[in-house]
């Protein structure tokens, strides 16, 4: 026999998500450490937003367990039930992972915004002077609205469904010195246009954004990543534009959890994560 | 890349215990359901007995997760914690296996009997009539005395640094109408001697048994089941002792935790499981 897949000795890193079947990570990180003779598995935790605070007390004892990753819709509850918040979970007030510390305490960080910056630039694309238009105000929208002021962005319009929330990262934004403002679907004149937005993950989906008005020398992204490429990411194809699907961004961030989960002998850098196949 | 390893779909078996590392179950459990074909991992979860109530009320909400093998040495407190126990585990006062029901809650069976007797009997041992001598008290021993009450053996005579526990025993098997009785280390005139203690897993273990004592016409067993043959049936076989080590009765376990866990289309046989080649 192989070398088996799992054994006692195996630690474990959780994603926390609901829904969660869509995920990549698991998947993704999983084979990384086993390529590299790592005895590690990143595995998913379906859970509720009411179960959330209840499965992260119970994994304080877990020794095996390095942290857990947060996903749509943990991440802001995540931020809130840490014990320690690093400098961008409290920004966002969010965090997508959390590490276990030997003690069971849990610390956040929110590597979203990291992701999707180096995803841009890997790609040849810099945000820096960029006018950018961003559909949604959640935890991944306000990780990756803070980024691209770090970033230089020259201007940050964002809209969302929740019409407070938006109006309230506009705000979030602004007294960190961002050009921020609340928009609409209409991306005409946006050098830069990302759906950060769960929309385009079932096939029933309308759009956050127009496509039809996207300017043809527009990047557009998204954060959705199954199906691998969007309705949006392919409209936006045909009228000419760039894209970054969201697998792009996945890869990234993975390479930001080596840092973060501390993994020894890990080749974790976006090349190998693309080396692995995934769509 | 072939199937992945763990994907956002993965049903997920914990094996609570501590230590962990020793535990053979998500090695084999993991190897039989992809072999199948079912998207499903049975992983570790290393938690203190202080942390055992806590995890599992957390994992109460954890809608992927199949349930909950325990181990050493949490039989006891996972029966106590179950909200339902199935009649083994009641009799057993102990549980090494937890299933979580679709709300949330914990229902305990005692499976450890069931797979030693059934493991005898496949090579040729029948345990009915026969005078048997049991080392340990705890939650495998106990299970294994009630099994082979039911399964027929002439005597229980058993023995546990706990004497109080030990006593306790052999109480309660003598309430179900069995032949049981305190005894010491020495196995003269059994035919069935098993170590059911965790003596043995360290190279420095002391023996809970004297093999210089054995009959060489007895069946000598154990639960341990790493190091796969232990310094005690390394003992017995030189005493021309018939042995059973511990990862006869694992597989034939898993066999039982197949129903338990009501896996469909995967073969769990113990000759599958004995098929993968783990020692």
């Amino acid at each position: 026999m192989d070398r088996p897949l799992v054994d006692g000795s195996t630690k474990l890193i959780g994603i926390a998500g609901h829904p969660i079947a869509q995920v990549l990570t698991p998947t993704i990180m999983s084979a990384l450490c086993r390529r590299n003779g790592v005895n590690a598995l990143c595995v998913p935790l379906h859970v509720e937003p009411a179960g959330l605070a209840a499965l992260l007390a119970g994994l304080r004892g877990m020794h095996n367990l390095l942290g857990v990753i947060a996903t749509v819709p943990h991440k802001q509850a995540a931020a809130a039930l840490a014990d320690t918040q690093l400098p961008r979970a409290r920004q966002a007030r969010a965090a997508n992972v959390l590490r276990r510390g030997a003690d069971g305490r849990w610390s956040a960080d929110m590597l979203d915004g990291v992701g999707f910056i180096a995803a841009l630039r890997a790609a040849g694309h810099e945000p820096r002077g960029k006018r950018a238009l961003v559909a949604g105000a959640g935890g991944v929208a306000t990780a990756i609205c803070f980024a691209l002021a770090e970033a230089g962005a020259a201007e940050i319009a964002l809209f969302d469904s929740d019409a407070a929330r938006a109006e309230d990262l506009v705000g979030r934004l602004r007294a960190e010195g961002a050009d921020a403002c609340l928009a609409g679907p209409d991306p005409a004149g946006f050098g830069l246009v990302l759906n950060a937005t769960p929309l385009g993950m079932r096939p029933e989906d309308s759009m956050a954004i127009d496509p039809a008005r996207l300017d043809p020398t527009a990047i557009a992204a998204d954060v959705v990543n199954k199906p691998a490429v969007t309705k949006f990411l392919l409209a936006a194809q045909a009228r000419g534009c760039a894209i970054l699907p969201g697998a792009r961004m996945t890869e990234h961030q993975m390479a930001a959890m080596a840092k973060f989960y501390d993994f020894p002998d890990v080749d974790w850098s976006p090349a190998a994560i693309h080396a692995l196949g995934m769509k």
